[in-house]
């Protein structure tokens, strides 16, 4: 294969003509599958027609995309490539096979992960109740501290009810999952996350976007479709986490509650982070956490662990606990390890609200002086998500490998994550950077864009 | 309400007459979407008229069964309800509220979670990397524990690749979900588990079940169908999770390999448990993994912690590693305790293969005892699932109490996760369960169903 043959295959492979599916990750809607009548009228294949490509691996079109994707790293000679695993902690510093990086790529907020204190709860647990439960949680798998981290949730967010369970992404998923069905509608930002899309998947319902906290045209949405549909369940984030921005939550709760829709706000990346407090959108907002009908949180960003949980009226959360597949039902239960790091997590953010405001006033610095260095940090505020905004993906990528050749690890955010022109270099902001470290990389940033090889349009 | 108004109630929730979702998790085909023209079509409800049940928790249809399922059990006392927390490790025994039962409602087959090594390995993991990893594996998440259990998984299995995920239920849905798309066609064993019904549900395939273990009707279904569809996958259990039965897997890659199909096995019940050294399938039938497409495990079960795995050919894990939503992608990585706990079992598993030997000969003993008795174990062979089937689920809620109160916990297991004349009690057993406490359990069983109350009827 030629170096330009493989250039052009590469474009291709960016630009999305292919017909692989990689990526395509749920955020069109899903066509019917065929009826048995339609399926009938197709011609079909015989045995020794069925291309490779329908069942090797190898063959496939995602596959293709994979190995065009590798070839192009190593022509570049990236260092910087993914799967690198990492000794020790991973907070405002991570070590990198023996070498120490200035970390924005880690959402351990506040660094609880490598917390003493959660260290030897989840220590504890294991001691206590072993590596796992044993079964699910309704059937003998429920320790103690499952319900614990449940009441001390609700003690924080004013909710009546919470649900713990073992992943972040599948929580959020699950749960839009199994609440809407074929006869409802769902409303969702237009930078939702992917696991609420993935679940808005499952769900069978009709489902339209609306632009980013644009609020006149969700209005609109229901103005037009409310009265067609039975359960209208509207999503939005507490911190978007590409942008960084904290959407109209009393606004969001004012509409909602106009249209007797029903509001689900994912808190995964504002949840021991906003709020004089750091505990999330009630507390930024000063608004009581009964007023949103659905909030979902991940443990693994300010928590330092793994899992998710929501927290809401008690009727949803018992709908939730008995019936939904894969929150608790025919699942496991979070491991006691878990459930006591997310624990001890959480009782160390109400006790030292100092911790998020250190990450707060953290972000501010960096957005402050990437401003003063002319850089773009787009809709970031009062969040711990800071992007720097790139030309292109080729700046980014090059970008990104050079402050990784200088010891700063950020990862670029390209298409099809973000918009093809919104390319960007996502900082997490730690509670445990330093000035000197935030003023060391926005310098080393200017000083690499002023010495950016032109881009040579490639993608 | 009246007691019979209340009972007319419960009947009519459990013959499925209400209009709720509640359990009908995945298995029945979702129509599509309605276009917006249809959608146009309705006539629209004015926002007063928008009822209660649609936007009020309380009044949503499922939340109204659970209630009514709520009335009968305090009306029935029962002593075993759901969510009962346990003190300790779960194994062969387990203590609940002070007290100690013997244990037949846990998947901790060979004791593994409560092992010494494997929790000191945990701890050790919290110890080195804290009680998370910080991001997702690809961007600074990986610890080298991730890598370490895919090499050794591989090792056992005799596959190329394997990728660690952080639950077991969203790896079977996810992965299923990411590879199968609207012109490809799912067949899948009837008994398959809920995670892979859900799986199939994001997929917007075609998609049909052949009666259990029916290898006649897989053929045809393929006869009929495989040439109108690009992928088709195969969806079969190592063992299956109610009845505790094998299937024919060296016949199940015959087929697949003549149609020109993937064949993707659930080893959730499998690993650990079945075949001379207790490496599952292919331990079982002495068979290459190489020869399974996709062999799917769960981390809960024998490896006592949680978390799920991918094994087979590179491209597959590949692309499942760095574009299928919700396995890695999107997602955190598995904590380093949990990571840690499933190495150290899988170590376990090698070094020990009479652990699952003294496993299987508990499950066999348990079957002749129960056999000898007269009581119905229906097709479980060879693995460490054992039923006892039940004339109604009323018996078996009887049944189920009485052995609790006599200090024995086995869950009943009813419609609609088991079809109505299929009601059984579900034993798992363990590797340190006694033959003292099998013939216990066994006798108590024989004695108690002499003088079962006569069914009422009522469900």
């Amino acid at each position: 294969m030629t170096t330009r043959n493989s250039i052009e295959k590469l474009r291709a492979t960016l630009l999305g003509k292919t017909q692989s599916n990689a990526m395509a990750t749920g955020a069109s809607h899903d066509v019917a599958h065929a009826s048995v009548a339609e399926s009938k009228r197709l011609t079909a294949r015989s045995l020794d027609d069925i291309p490779p490509a329908y069942f090797q691996f190898k063959d496939f079109p995602e596959y293709k995309e994979y190995t065009t994707m590798q070839w192009y790293c190593q022509k570049q000679s990236f260092p910087q490539s993914l799967f690198q695993p990492h000794a020790g902690a991973s907070d405002a510093n991570v070590t990198i096979h023996g070498r120490e990086f200035v970390n924005f790529s880690t959402y351990n907020y506040l660094a609880l992960g490598s917390d003493e204190r959660v260290k030897n709860a989840a220590i504890e647990a294991v001691r206590t109740f072993g590596a796992g439960t044993g079964s699910g949680r309704s059937i003998t798998g429920e320790i103690d501290l499952h319900s614990a981290f449940e009441r001390e949730i609700c003690d924080v967010l004013g909710t009546e009810d919470a649900v713990l369970s073992v992943g972040g992404y599948s929580t959020n998923a699950f749960t839009i999952g199994y609440l809407c069905r074929n006869q409802d509608l769902i409303l969702y930002d237009e930078l939702i996350h992917n696991s609420a899309l993935i679940g808005c998947k499952m769900t069978g319902s009709r489902r339209f976007s609306f632009p980013h906290n644009d609020y006149d045209a969700l209005t609109q949405l229901l103005d037009q479709h409310r009265g067609n549909f039975e359960r209208v369940l509207i999503l939005a984030e507490g911190v978007y986490s590409m942008d960084g921005d904290i959407p109209d939550v009393p606004k969001l709760v004012e509409i909602k509650d106009k249209y007797k829709a029903l509001l689900m706000v994912d808190e995964a990346h504002s949840m021991g982070v906003i709020g004089p407090r750091g505990l999330g959108v009630c507390d930024y907002f000063g608004i009581d956490g009964k007023q949103i009908d659905i909030l979902y949180g991940s443990l693994s960003k300010a928590f330092g662990t793994c899992g998710g949980y929501v927290a809401g009226p008690s009727p949803l959360i018992a709908i939730l606990k008995h019936y939904a597949p894969g929150v608790l039902l025919y699942g496991a239960s979070p491991t006691p390890a878990n459930a006591a790091a997310a624990l001890e997590s959480l009782r160390i953010m109400r006790e030292q609200p100092d911790r998020a405001r250190r990450l707060q006033d953290n972000a501010a610095y960096f957005i402050q002086q990437a401003q003063t260095a002319g850089l773009d940090t787009y809709r970031s505020k009062d969040s711990g998500v800071v992007p720097i905004m790139m030309r292109d993906s080729e700046l980014a990528l090059w970008l990104s490998m050079k402050l990784w050749e200088n010891g700063i690890c950020s990862y670029p955010m390209m298409h099809p994550i973000v918009p093809r022109d919104k390319t960007r270099l996502r900082f997490f902001i730690n509670v445990n950077h330093t000035h000197e470290q935030i003023n060391q990389t926005i310098d080393l940033i200017g000083d690499l864009l002023k010495v950016a090889p032109k881009s040579k349009g490639l993608f």
